[in-house]
Formats: structure tokens, sequence, C-alpha cells
């Protein structure tokens, strides 16, 4: 049994295109023994992943089962959560949405009544559509701040107060029993954005302009968080050319602007604030918005330099709704970095909406979990515990 | 024989581990079947990367050969070009080098004279260990300028006259009939290094400190080249806080550092001699050197920032010699890059001497032609040519 099972996950690799196969058809394309194949497919149809799909073509004799990966057969939870918002959505494993809901929340309110909220909010989704918890693959979250992806607990967030350690998967997992990863936001939309509008693009790089300012880094395909997990914190770099030892979140951040916006009028204007009035045509703020783009377009001319990616998304509320930043983003770009990482460069806004945060969540888990090894251990996982 | 052969790059990975087996044993590791097992080993015997290399254990009757994995059968040609030296040696699969010859030379003599150097030296040395050109599986070379990977043309390098637009591949294979690739050769020792020093390190960034600046970047275990093969240009980048409209060459490279000793002294001084300068003790040339360590810390903060490496390793000429280089890098880099990112992290001189980059070039052309699909393509060509 465990010769059959082991590399069940490889044979399942091929099945995620989705074409339907007989098992003699699938011992032809991979050379396979029959005993082999039987033996995976029977695992994969237990773990819930491949199920009969139709009747092949026969051979004379009796017409075999067709067998195919099925999409909706598990589930997973992406759960987005910003500083002032939140989305929690349900995915097949394409991760295709199947059911959303997105509300006002206050990050600072803490990770208990902030996950409590996310995690009912799943629940009802799941009887909404009429599934079972039984039916969750895992859960993904993508909080606002820096967090460890190994434990999945935020580390020293600036904008996440209560939240420094919280091991936010063992808090997740008292209610669902399933595996949970945890990334920040700006990892989740990179890979949200990718699967929803960038699909055919491995060098991507993501900018989110908002409360903090920071970088998802997609190189050769793949998201890549670095050493400790800190790649992309490009919110403390100093912006060459800048006022020195202000760092880019104090220069372009929806707080810096806030602030600018302060003592330019002489009152107290709030982040959130920023962006109305830049959009009903407040000069002063306009001018701010267009000196933060170049000050991001600074710092994200090394990044082009130094990653040569093929599509840099700018998103983020301030990103997405003020053209002003992306407009000072491009000017810098084109100025600075080297003609040969620019030429075929196209600097982008975000257009994932609502559901990249979710689908990015849903997808890192997915990813994981559907893996060649994630599923050869699960397996063995499951013939150890049959044969206590 | 279609269906036997492909796959087989797979089945060759499995034994590049160097563990002789039989072929029962791995239709047991693998679930082949054994018509499967037996078409795949014939193919990868044919090709030269499995020999037989001994007898099994018997499990009754005739005790059955085992096959194995055979770094010496094939042999790869590395070629590391400098501004003023080049490098030729000869690696096998598994890379390490079994002859080498480093000699001074000028890039800018243009690609005839240097190439054919190159590979008249490459033809003494396979003469020398005895071995024949029908033994190679591939050239690679490392050129001190910018590459497009997928061509393996430099594009407009600013120190290599005669070479921009050079089809380098198509110029080796008119003495060598075998697959050529080419890349610039910050990256090739970035994989030198990697595999001589830090085989464990996943996340590197290596620098190169010259006649020109450039960086190599490895994330996640892999070299990182970007859209257009440009990653990891960080010469020409703005310097935070340093003189407007500098960038990090005219700043901080050796043509940099003699033109400013040159300016001091009122003496022409040339970039070679720089090293020179600084390790006599001249006190403007070691002044020189710390801020150009400096300068090189401040770009290299923002590499660290975005990219999270766990070790930094800083190569050329003035960064291996000079320790006013290194020193002055470190000082910014552990200042002002973000803690999580530098708080495990290691900022070395590189230790790879000649072979780095020798062996580099050769391990890029080993990656790419043992990997599973270039041999199943290989054996795809074989066999339509037999069937011609």
């Amino acid at each position: 049994m465990q010769t059959n099972t082991r590399g069940a996950g490889d044979l399942f690799q091929l099945l995620r295109d989705g074409r339907a196969r007989t098992r003699g058809e699938l011992m032809e394309e991979t050379g396979l023994a029959r005993t082999t194949v039987v033996g995976r497919i029977a695992a994969l149809i237990e773990l819930g992943l491949v199920s009969p799909a139709g009747i092949g073509a026969s051979s004379g004799g009796r017409p075999p089962a067709t067998l195919a990966f099925n999409p909706a057969c598990r589930l997973v939870i992406g759960v987005d959560l910003g500083a002032t918002h939140g989305g929690v959505g349900i995915t097949d494993l394409n991760g295709a949405v199947l059911a959303r809901r997105q509300e006002p929340l206050d990050i600072s309110d803490g990770p208990q009544p902030v996950l409590d909220w996310a995690l009912d909010t799943a629940e009802q989704l799941l009887a909404d559509i009429g599934r079972d918890p039984e039916d969750l693959l895992g859960i993904g979250v993508g909080v606002p701040g820096p967090v460890e992806h190994s434990s999945g607990r935020p580390i020293r967030p600036p904008i996440m107060p209560g939240w420094d350690g919280f091991d936010i998967p063992e808090y997740v997992r008292r209610r669902f029993s399933v595996s949970v990863l945890v990334d920040n936001d700006v990892n989740i939309l990179a890979l949200g954005e990718r699967a929803t509008t960038w699909p055919n693009v491995d060098d991507l790089l993501f900018i989110k302009v908002s409360t903090g300012i920071g970088a998802g880094i997609i190189s050769g395909g793949v998201l890549q968080r670095g050493a400790q997990g800190a790649a992309g914190d490009i919110g403390h770099v100093q912006v060459p050319h800048g006022r020195d030892e202000d760092d880019l979140e104090a220069t372009a951040s929806a707080p810096a602007l806030a602030a600018q916006l302060s003592r330019a009028i002489g009152d107290r204007i709030a982040p959130r604030d920023v962006v109305d009035r830049i959009r009903v045509g407040d000069p002063a703020a306009i001018s701010a918005a267009r000196e933060a783009g170049r000050a991001i377009g600074e710092v994200t001319a090394i990044c082009v330099s130094m990653l040569n990616p093929s599509t840099v998304v700018i998103g983020g509320r301030l990103g997405v709704l003020v053209q002003e930043i992306i407009a000072g983003i491009r000017e810098v770009v084109y100025r600075r970095a080297i003609p040969l990482a620019t030429q075929h460069l196209n600097i982008v806004p975000a257009q994932g909406g609502v559901d990249a945060g979710i689908r990015g969540a849903a997808l890192m888990v997915i990813e994981d979990r559907l893996a060649p090894d994630t599923i050869d251990a699960m397996l063995d996982g499951a013939s150890t515990r049959g044969a206590r």
C-alpha cells in the first residue's frame, strides 16, 4: 500500500488539467504499472480529490470508467484582513470564488474579535452555499503587517496592536480543524492579482499603497518570501533624493499625506479622508499625491532595475483610486530605471478588486495543500492512522 | 519506444544522488512498470548518463546488475571572461573542476580573439586529461556585461567594445557542436559561489565590485534573471544620500575610485592600480574605498530589505581584496535595512576563488541539460533521428 500511494501526488498533478482519463490512459501516459495506477487512484478518490467522470472508449469488452480532478469536491476559505476592512470568501480548488462578504472593521480591535468575525462569516457563507466544514481543505489568512510565514504569527506589526506574536493558526483551528496558512496582505494580493489578471506573467511586482507601503515579489513564477519571510518590505527603505532619514512610508503613505495636508491647511485631515480631498480637486492634495507617487517611483525604479519584472501592479486604496500616484510612479520609473528593464515594462493599476485578496489567500493554501509532497504526506498520515 | 523514454528525465533525477540501484529497486521506488524502467534505463545508458555499477543482492537466481549515474562520463567546459582576465575549465557532471587555466586578457580585443583563446585552451585542457570533444555535454560562458540569456548575445555591454549583439553560441558551435549557454559574469559567480561555499543557502545575494558593479540574485534556490535577463543591474541605480544623478558605478567602481584619486593627487591613477594604492596604506585611497563601500551599502540595504537574503557575498577584485569595501557595506546595511531582514544576515567576502566562475558557468549548463524536460527532448530527438 505504501508503495502504491507514494507518488500519488505526482499522478494528481497530471489530472489537475481537468481532463478525464481512464486508468489505462494513465498507465500509458506515465509508464506506471497497473497496480500502481489502481492504488494511487484509489487513494486520491479516498481523499476526495478525484472522482469518476463517466465512461471511456471501449477497446472491446466492458467500457472503462474515466476519472477526473473534481475542483468542487473540497473548499478553501480565504480571509483578507486590511487595516479598516475585511473580506471572507469560499473558493473551490481552482480558486474560483463561490461566495464572499466584505465589511468595514478595525484591525486594531485585536485578534480575537477580528478573527471571530471572520470565522463566523465563513461559517455563514458555508451554510449559504449548502456545504459543510468537513469539505474544507484549508484556510488562508492575509493580514496588514509582517508575518513569520512558517508559524503564522505577526511579527511586531506596526498597525496591528494586540497581534504581535499571536498564533493565528492555533486560534483558527479551534473552530475549523484544518491546515491554516498566514501571510502579509501584499503577498496575498500579488498572488490574487496574478491569478485574476496576469496568469502568464512570471515576473510580477505588486506594490500596495495604502496605510502602509509594501511589495509582493513574484520571480520565476514563484512568490518570493526571502529567508525570514520579510521580502518586499520597501516601506522602510530610504527614498533616494528624499528628505534625509525619511523612509518611504513616512513620505508617501496615507497617514503621511494626511499629516502633510493637515500642516498645509492648518486643520486635521484623517488618513481615510485623503482620497476624497484629492478626488474633489484640492490643489494641495493633488500636488502632495503626485509627489508621493514620485517618491514611490524612486524606490520602484531600484526594484525594477534589480528584479527586471515584466509587469508592475499598483494596488492599495491610494494606488487604485488616486491616478496621481501611478502617474508619479510611471514618471520616475521610466526616467530612472535602466532601458533594458523598462523597454517592455507595464505599470498598471490593480484590477482584482475585492476578490483578489480572497482568491490570493485561498490560492496560497491550494498551492501548498495540492503540491505532490503534501498529498503524499497526507496519504502517509492516513495509512498510518488506518494501521493503528 | 516513445512511451518508454518519455519520463526518462524524471527517472534520471532519482539516480543523480549517486546511489546504485537494480532495475527491480527502481520499479519498487517509482511504481513504474518493468517495461518502462527497462526502456528508460536503456535510453539513459545510450545517452551515456547511466552505467552498470556492479551486482545487486540476489533474491534467488542470477544476481541482478545495478545501475548508477556516472558523473565522469560526460564533461562540461566553463569559460569565465572578465574585463582583464579569463578562466577556462573542464568539469564533470557534478561541477567538480578536473582541469583549469587562467590568463590575463583584454575583453576589449573583441569576441573573435578572446573566444579563440578560450576554445584553444579548452581543446588543450581536454587533451591534457586525455578526453575527447565527443564527451562534451555543453559549454557555459560568462561575460562582463549584460546578456540576453535566451539568445546568448551581449546587449550594449559598456566595457566590451565589439561584442554588442555578437552571437557567442553560434561562434562557439563552429568549433564544438554542443549546447552553449551564456550569462553575465555576476550570475555565473553567484551560481559558482553558492555551489562552492553555500550549498544549503536558498536566498543569496552576490555583489561584484570591480570595473563594474552588479548583483546576482538567488531566491528560493533559483537564480533569478527577470523578464529580459536584466535582473541584478544595481550598477546604474541612484545612490540614496549620494551626489545627485550619480549612479552606483559612477560612485564606487574601480574606474570611479581611480578618477577620484587622480583628482586628489593631481596625477593619473589607472583603475587597475587602485587596489595597490589602498593596500600600501595611502590615506586618500583608504578613505575613498570606505566611502565607496558605504555607497554600495546604501544600495545593498535596499536589496536586503526587498529580498531578505540570508547571505550577502561580496566578490569582484575590489570586493575581495579591499577590506574597506566590505566594512563600508556592513556599516550601512546593518544601520539601514529593517531589523527582521538583518537579524540573521551574513555579509561575507567571496571565497570561491578562480574556480567559482568556471564552476558557475559549468553548473548553468549542467542544470539546464540534465533537467527532466531537456533529457526527454534529447531522447525524442534521438529516436526521431533513428526513425528517419
